[in-house]
C-alpha cells in the first residue's frame, strides 16, 4: 500500500477537471499542468497548484513527459494520472514515471506494451480462446501476399494499420480489383501517421456494432468487468454517442463478453481501469478488436449505471488497494447515454469549427451530468481535440435516458460555434436509434447534412415568436406583456425562451 | 385513463422549473404562471407558454386559484401541478380544479382534508395501530385542562398549533410552572398565523430525529413506500440538510416504518406522491407526526437512491395509470444528500439576505445535481421563500456523498448575498454529522455563528495568494506567470482559483 497524497494530472480540458474533482473528493492535493494556450482553462484554476509546461503544441507541452516528471519532483508529487490521449498509453512514459519513484495511475508498462500493438495483443489472448475477426495474425507489407490473404478470408476485407487507432490507416476493400491501390494508400497513411507502415488484413464484419467492456483489475489478481458500453454511433470512425447498457445484449451474451474481457485483461496482468473493445456482427457473434489501456472518454455512462467513480477506483488500485467488490456484487441500474458535444459542423462533414463560446449555458436538472472544461467567453483552442463537453443523461430505462438527453440538448445554449448538439438530437429521434436497430454505419446510412437544415434554429423560432407577438399586440391594441391576467410573457433575450403565445 | 397533454405548473422558482423539465421529457405541452416579480424567472422562459397572474404578493398571484383555473380554460390546459407550498395542500383549490374538468396532479381533496388537520389525521390512522407521541387526541384551548394533560404525559411537553406547520405556534415547556404563560403565547401565535387558536399537547421526544417516508399510491389501490429521508438538520425548525437513507435505520426498522407509512396513506385512500413524517427518539422508537400531501422540497434525494422521477410518477398516477412496480421491486442504491442553499445569513440567525446574485456559478461533475431557478445577475425576490437552490450529491455510500457535497460546496460560486453554503460545509465536516450521531437539535447544540468566521473567505484567501505571488516574483526577479517550466499560474479573477504557489 503506497498512500497517494499529491496527484498531478498530466492532461487538459474536461478529463483533467474530472480527475481533479475525484482527487479532491479523496482529499488529495492536486497539481495541474497546462500549455500556454490553456492559461485560463478551468482545470488550471481548479487545482491546488498549476504549472505551465510549454507552448501550445502538444509535443512541446502535454507530451513532454520529461518536463512533467521534473514538475513532480519539484512539487513533491507522488502520483500522475494521465487521463486519456496524450501520454496515457505511452509505456515508455509510464516506465520513466516509475523509475522516478512516482506512482503511475494506470496499468504496468508491460501490459501497455502488449495491448498497445494489435498483433501482440492478439497473440497474448490466444491462450484464452478469445474470438477474433478472421484474418491474418501477423503484420504484413507485401501487397501480393496481402491480396492472397484477402481472397482467402473473402471480400469485403479491412486493411488496418498495426499501430493505428481512430480510423487512421484504415481501408475497406470490396473487391480484389481495388485491393492493391487501397493497400498502398493504407501503408502510406500508416507510415506518415505512426511511423510504422505495417498493416493487417481481416474479414470485414457486416452490420457491425461497437461494443466495449469496461474492466477493472487490482494488484492482487482480482479482475472484474463493469458491463458494456455501446459506441456504434460514430462519425469519421470516431465515437459521438455512447450508451450503457447496449440495447441488443442479452444477459447471457453480456456475461459471455464480460468473461472474455476479463480473460483479455488477465492475459496481460492488467491493473486499473481498461476497456476491451469488441465488434458484434448482425448474427450476434462478437470478435475481440483491441484493449485500451486507459480511462475512456465515455467512462461516465458506466459510472451512471454502476454508481462507481472510475477515477477513484483507478487511484485506489494504484495505491495497492484490493477491489472492494466482486463480480457478483455488481449490477446494472438504469440506463445512461453520452453525447460528445464537439466544436464541429455536422453540415460540413463534421469539420472542426473553432472559435469563442459566446453563449455557454449548461443544462441542469434530474439525471443530467455535464463534464466539460470551458465556460462562457472562452475560446476552443485550435491545438487540441475540439470536444467542448460530454453531455450525459441517466434514466430508469433507455426511453427515459433518451427523453432526458433530448430535453438536455434543448436546454444547452451554445452560440458562437457550430456543435454536434443538433446532430445528437437528430440521432436520438431517429427510428433506427430508438428501436436499437443500428450499427456503426448509422451516419452513412441515415444522415445527410440537409436533415439538420429542416430544423429551424432557436434564434429563428424566437424571431418568429417576437414578430407574431407584435402583430397580436397591434391587433389587440394592448401591451401584451404587462396585462396582469391571461397575458403574454415578453421574450427576454435568451435562446432558452421558447414560449409560444398565450391567449388567442 | 385520462391522458394529460398540456400541464400548467401553479408555482415558481426551482420546483416550477423541475416539474417543467419532467413534463417536457414526457412530451407534454407546458404552461408557466408568474407574478410581476418573476417576469424574468427561468421557469417563465422554460415553459412553452407563460401567463402573468398578478402582482408580486403571493395572495395576489400564486395563491389566486380562480385566476389560475381561468388561465387553464383559456389555454386548453388539462392538468395542474401545484408543486409544494402555495396551493399545493389546499383541498378547496383541488376541488375547484376538479370541478372545472381539469386534472389535479395530487391526492383527492378528501385525503388532503383528512391529513391537513393534525387531529383528523391522527383519528384516521387509529385503526392501523400507528404509534403516536403520547398526548391528548383532541384540540384544546382551556389552559387548566391542558396543564392537567401535560402533567399526565410528563414534562417536558410540546404545545403545537392544530393548524400549524414550520414551527409556528409551537412551544416547548420544561416544567409546570411555566406552562400557563407558554400556552397563552402558543394560542396567540396560532390565532394570528392560522386564524385558529386550538392547540394540542404532547410528550416532548428526547434526542428526536426527523425521519420521513416517501409514499406513492395509484388509483387502483396500490401503495408503496420509497424508503426514508432523514431531515434532522434544521434551523428555525425548518429543514436545511436532508439525506437518504438515514444513517441510523436498520433494514428491519426501515421496513417497519415503511409499512406504517403505507398504512397511513391507506387510511386516507392516498393517491400520488406523499410523505409520512415520523419522529424517532433516542431509543429508536418512532411516532407518526403528520402526512404532507404533496411533493416535498427534499424529494430529489429519494430520486437519487431509487432512480425514479417522482414528478413523472405523480403525472402517471394522475393519468390513472397503475404503478409500474411493486414494493419488492424497489431497493436503495447508494446514498444522497441535499443542502438547501438559502439566501440567508447563518451568522445573523439565518435571517434572509435578499439581493442580487452578482456571481452565480453552479458546481458540476459526477454525482452532483443542482435544482434551482436563478442565474447570474438575477435578484432573489423579497416576496417569497429565499431558497436559491437545492444542491444534491450522490455517492456509492454516505462517505462519498459527503465528500462530493464538500467538493460541490467549494465549487459553488455565489457572491452578492450571504448563503447557507458555509453553514453546510460546517455541518458536513462536524463529527456529530459524519458519525451519524445527531438529532434535530444539531444547530442548538453544535453551531455558533462564530465558527464560520474561522474560515477565511475565498476572496481573502485569493488576496493572500496574489500578495504571496507578488513577493515571490520580486524575490525571483522573474515573471512567474509566463516561465514555461515549473512556473506559477497567475490567478485569474475568479473565486474558483484556489491554487497555492507552485515551486519554492
Amino acid at each position: 500500500m503506497t498512500k497517494i497524497t499529491k496527484l498531478l494530472v498530466a492532461n487538459r480540458g474536461e478529463i483533467a477537471l474530472r480527475v481533479l474533482r475525484s482527487a479532491r473528493e479523496m482529499g488529495l492535493q492536486t497539481v495541474a499542468i497546462y500549455s500556454e494556450a490553456d492559461r485560463n482553462a478551468l482545470h488550471v484554476r481548479y487545482a491546488d497548484e498549476a504549472v505551465c509546461v510549454g507552448p501550445p503544441a502538444s509535443k512541446d507541452s502535454y507530451l513532454r513527459g520529461d518536463k512533467i516528471i521534473e514538475v513532480c519532483k519539484q512539487l513533491g508529487v507522488d502520483a500522475i494520472h494521465p487521463g486519456y490521449g496524450f501520454l496515457s498509453e505511452n509505456a515508455e512514459f509510464a516506465r520513466m514515471v516509475k523509475a522516478a519513484g512516482i506512482t503511475f495511475v494506470g496499468p504496468s508498462p508491460e501490459a501497455m506494451n502488449i495491448m498497445g500493438d494489435k498483433l501482440s495483443a492478439k497473440q497474448a489472448v490466444k491462450a484464452y480462446n478469445i474470438p477474433l475477426v478472421p484474418g491474418l495474425d501477423e503484420a504484413i507489407n507485401d501487397v501480393q501476399e496481402a491480396k492472397r490473404v484477402a481472397e482467402q478470408v473473402g471480400f469485403p476485407v479491412l486493411i488496418k494499420a498495426s499501430a493505428g487507432g481512430g480510423g487512421k490507416g484504415m481501408r475497406l476493400v470490396h473487391a480484389a480489383a481495388e485491393f492493391e491501390e487501397q493497400m498502398q494508400l493504407a501503408v502510406n497513411e500508416a507510415t506518415s501517421a505512426f511511423g510504422d507502415g505495417s498493416v493487417f488484413i481481416e474479414k470485414f464484419v457486416t452490420g457491425p456494432r461497437h461494443i466495449e467492456i469496461q474492466v477493472l483489475g487490482d494488484e492482487h489478481g482480482n479482475i472484474v468487468h463493469l458491463f458494456e458500453r455501446e459506441c456504434s454511433i460514430q462519425r469519421r470512425h470516431q465515437k459521438v454517442i455512447e450508451e450503457a447498457p447496449s440495447a441488443v445484449l442479452t444477459p447471457e451474451l453480456r456475461a459471455e463478453m464480460g468473461r472474455c474481457a476479463v480473460d483479455v485483461a488477465r492475459a496481460c496482468n492488467y491493473t486499473g481501469a481498461g476497456t476491451v473493445e469488441f465488434l458484434l456482427d448482425d448474427q450476434r457473434n462478437f470478435y475481440f478488436l483491441e484493449m485500451n489501456t486507459r480511462l475512456q472518454v465515455e467512462h461516465p455512462v458506466t459510472e451512471m449505471i454502476t454508481g462507481l467513480d472510475l477515477v477513484k477506483e483507478q487511484i485506489k488500485v494504484a495505491q495497492g488497494e484490493p477491489l472492494s467488490f466482486r463480480q457478483e456484487d455488481l449490477s446494472i441500474t438504469g440506463h445512461a447515454l453520452e453525447l460528445r458535444v464537439y466544436a464541429e459542423d455536422p453540415q460540413n462533414n463534421f469539420l472542426p469549427d473553432i472559435g469563442r463560446l459566446q453563449t455557454y449555458v449548461r443544462p441542469q436538472g434530474p439525471g443530467v451530468r455535464v463534464d466539460d472544461g470551458f465556460e462562457q467567453g472562452m475560446d476552443i483552442p485550435i491545438y487540441y481535440d475540439p470536444m467542448i463537453a460530454k453531455l450525459v443523461t441517466y434514466g430508469a430505462n433507455r426511453e427515459e435516458a433518451i427523453a432526458r438527453m433530448l430535453r438536455a440538448i434543448e436546454e444547452y445554449q451554445i452560440t458562437g460555434i457550430e456543435t454536434t448538439l443538433g446532430f445528437g438530437r437528430y440521432v436520438l429521434r431517429h427510428p433506427a436509434f430508438t428501436s436499437g436497430d443500428f450499427d456503426t454505419n448509422f451516419v452513412r446510412d441515415h444522415f445527410q447534412p440537409s436533415v439538420l437544415q429542416q430544423q429551424p434554429s432557436p434564434e429563428l423560432a424566437q424571431l418568429a415568436a417576437v414578430l407574431a407577438a407584435k402583430l397580436l399586440t397591434e391587433q389587440k391594441g394592448a401591451g401584451a406583456a404587462t396585462a396582469p391576467n391571461g397575458a403574454v410573457a415578453a421574450g427576454p433575450a435568451s435562446n432558452w425562451k421558447k414560449n409560444r403565445l398565450a391567449g388567442r
